[in-house]
């Protein structure tokens, strides 16, 4: 396949190399396989995905992964990540792991059973790989907001952080921007949406249509030199994703346009 | 059918009630029905439509105008004009009026022949009803800029102006941004739209992933207190257009939040 054009109308604004990139989270593509979801990838110009088990799931051997790993290099996107991946067991932790090396992953979005939270920062520590922990809003009891899961992060090996989900810190009652600043040395990874409420009942809308001030929270991103990836999570439309996720992805990109 | 939500996420960063309004110019779906472009139009959350001749025939009678535009506000939007209407007959003049009056439009977005300017000046006075000249690019010989439809209304009724199609400006070699501050004042229409290059070979593609400083062109308008239609003129993937004028309006969305 020919090399991706991505977006050549942002870079026209861009005065130096330290945007952050943009990626799509597949939990988005949920109800699509995975070809379908690299198809939809390309066409909208995305350069990075990270993936949710159904389109490589936690039990595939390491030769699956990699040939899962090659076909979406071939269409000329990075597989930067997975997840979110649930770690309830030893054997979990452990799997997750060995699924990451396999796929040559830099990051883990994980949700690990606090209790296992030594293992895990032992497996950072001795494969490279980070793990960004992801907040789910209220009805979480272990990582509600960015703060949960920064407290007990914060005096363990830097590349165990958060995956900020904006959408669940809005839901939770919080300022997306000021999370992000709070906690930015721990900002691995985000999960970018828009829900229609600040509260638990807040729905997820095209980006733009909701409640969350995106101009402020991606403004942070830009003004600190974010150096992860800020992923699309749309979960509105599962059947009929590409016109609620293109309106997103388009609002996004405007806003950082408009940044520059 | 419920009233509109159009994007309340813009209104949060809205400091007054003088930002411009979003449209489309409906010969974007010019391979769609007009009961699907309604349909596509209140999907996408836009207020209001300029329609093309195949979704309102120039050879209607009053009366079925009339069930046209009815059908529209039924379904909560505002049909606010229509074109590109080219008028090279005094027939044309006449009947383009004929069919803007039985709508109630508050603008014809045309292209008269020059000689016919007298003409249409007389009904615009006698009507009320607007005419914003749409400028076409190289190959047009009459109107190819915005200065060449300028120079020909400067001065004439005030009623008279442009419909600034930016990627026809873009095309000719001339900064969209930089042509609207030199024309404001005759600026009674935009499509907006984005192009891959700034020569005549220049095709369109999604807002954001051309060459147009869309920044700067909307910041012209904002500065200004632009008070009229800001209309999205999509044209690539006439069978398929959702993802890729979805992409478009968010951007432009994106754009204006950022804005603010």
């Amino acid at each position: 396949m020919p090399a991706l054009m991505i977006h050549p109308g942002r870079t026209r604004f861009s005065s130096n190399a330290t945007d952050f990139q943009l990626g799509i989270a597949s939990y988005s593509l949920r109800n699509y396989t995975l070809d379908k979801t690299i198809e939809i990838t390309r066409r909208l110009g995305i350069p990075n995905l990270a993936l949710k088990s159904m389109h490589m799931p936690l039990e595939m051997t390491d030769a699956e992964i990699k040939g899962v790993k090659k076909k979406i290099n071939d269409a000329g996107l990075n597989l930067y990540g997975a997840g979110v991946i649930y770690m309830n067991t030893e054997e979990e932790v452990k799997n997750a792991f060995r699924y990451a090396q396999a796929a040559d992953l830099k990051v883990i979005i994980g949700v690990p059973k606090y209790e296992l939270i030594d293992m895990v920062e032992e497996l950072v520590k001795s494969t490279g790989i980070k793990v960004a922990i992801h907040n789910h809003g209220p009805g979480d009891d272990v990582y509600p907001s960015p703060e949960s899961v920064y407290e007990k992060v914060k005096n363990r090996d830097p590349r165990i952080g958060l995956c900020m989900d904006i959408g669940h810190t809005e839901r939770i009652g919080l300022d997306p921007a000021a999370e992000a600043k709070k906690y930015f040395p721990r900002l691995l990874d985000v999960h970018l949406k828009d829900v229609d409420k600040s509260t638990a009942e807040g729905d997820t809308v095209e980006i733009g249509r909701g409640v969350i001030n995106i101009p402020a929270f991606l403004k942070v991103l830009k003004d600190r030199n974010y150096e992860g990836i800020v992923s699309f999570e749309y979960e509105k439309d599962p059947d009929d994703i590409l016109p609620g996720l293109s309106e997103s992805i388009g609002y996004a990109r405007g806003v950082i346009a408009a940044l520059q």
